[in-house]
């Protein structure tokens, strides 16, 4: 899905709610495997969401089981007649024959629109990622606790560090092929980075269950003068384990619609 | 393993050679599949290696086949009588429950010695993989051409992010739990990273292929006062293509054999 595609998508949906899947095994719905309480948590939302997250972490951290649960649900997730924006939350790291073997599994056979990519090893991790038609989602600014041990460091150009991957990500990607994750829960830095990438896609997890709000994200993070632009804004506990009882899927598609509404009532402040 | 049993068998080898397994399909020699390609160079060089040290990446990329070659790959790594010591290249970075999962997924189920981490989330997408008995092997100075676009930049406080990244691990991890990636390719910044911590295990790539020299390494990085002390020296590429024709076996033996050696002499210095 291509700039304008995306852009497009958001503006008709007057927000850019993404679905983040993160199945914890100990929080599954009665009756329900990973697998099937993915799909009935992707069915309950497919007529809101703009996007889906599958986070890889959760399902390769199972193994096997894991492994075929994934390919399940991103086979669920490509049939949907919505054809939503899908990013694989893989936060990959890696070089050379590595990381494009990656991005032909995941970009490629996977079908994925995007990959999160993490920027410590530099421009040839995320290099090989960028491919037309393709997105690579590069680490910004998180949203957890210790995301100031390293990025909030200062330089001696006067930058954080977080600032100096921004400007790099522009170096190396363009707002075409690279968007960036840039966390809720620091909305004043959410802001400094929207300074410095005028243009650029923000993947902003930490909106719900981490704190962070729609209505700060929406002020300090999307394009300036196209207030309804530049965000997909991620929830995934919120909406997944909205509630552990028999009316999970209701409670996953009010939810999503709540913090839906919550981000078209911010952008027309 | 702890560390005095991984100093006793590096000290007992004379050396801590590091076999990496980067499989690439279309590197195969004639009549082998992923599998028994990597549990051949296994075999040819499991007398020599202290350590064996799979990338995930090309496996995982490869969907399903490369994980169930992964799966077996690590199956006979366990079985092996020397028992050596297992590092999955994971280079995971992910925080709480999600990082909690692969913990228990690489080091617990699959039962690793020690994952590769990322640090560019801080304190919490490293602490989850602190385990009794097992290691994280932090990303600090990567032997990749971008290594220096993020690692070398200069921080206010006068010290490099690499820098500044080893302190973290220091506070984040102890001696015993956590080892440090330190490249081959920049043996000055190798000497650095020693100075500051001078009694962290180096798991050292780099070396071969890439260019960087055993000598350097051993001169560098190695524990002051010990000189056959302190590292984990990797070599994939030089060990699992040594040749592409029907000797691949004897081969890998010999460029295995080789490399120890060239490690022990530097040792004696």
């Amino acid at each position: 899905m291509n700039y304008a595609e995306l852009s497009q998508r958001i503006e008709t949906a007057g927000h850019g709610l993404c679905v983040g899947l993160d199945p914890d095994p100990s929080k599954l719905p009665a009756g329900t495997d990973l697998t099937t309480f993915c799909m009935g948590i992707v069915d309950a939302t497919a007529h809101v969401a703009v996007a889906y997250k599958p986070n890889f972490a959760f399902f390769e951290a199972l193994g096997r089981p894991g492994w075929d649960a994934l390919d399940a649900v991103t086979q669920h997730l490509r049939a949907l007649p919505q054809k939503p924006f899908l990013i694989a939350d893989a936060k990959r790291g890696d070089i050379g024959n590595t990381a494009t073997r990656y991005a032909e599994g995941i970009l490629g056979v996977m079908g994925y629109d995007a990959i999160t990519v993490a920027p410590y090893m530099g421009r040839d991790s995320v290099e090989p990622f960028l491919r037309e038609g393709k997105w690579v989602v590069g680490l910004g600014l998180t949203s957890n606790p210790g995301a100031d041990d390293l990025q909030q460091l200062a330089l001696h150009d006067g930058r954080r560090v977080y600032e100096a991957v921004a400007d790099a990500y522009l170096s190396w990607g363009r707002p075409d092929n690279l968007m960036v994750v840039a966390g809720a829960t620091r909305p004043e830095a959410l802001g400094a980075l929207r300074d410095r990438m005028p243009d650029t896609f923000f993947l902003v997890p930490g909106v719900g269950a981490q704190g962070g709000s729609a209505e700060d994200v929406v002020r300090h993070g999307a394009f300036r003068g196209k207030p309804g632009m530049g965000l997909l804004i991620n929830a995934s506990r919120s909406i997944m384990y909205a509630s552990s009882g028999p009316d999970w899927l209701e409670a996953a598609t009010k939810a999503a619609q709540n913090l839906a509404d919550e981000i078209q009532t911010a952008y027309r402040g």
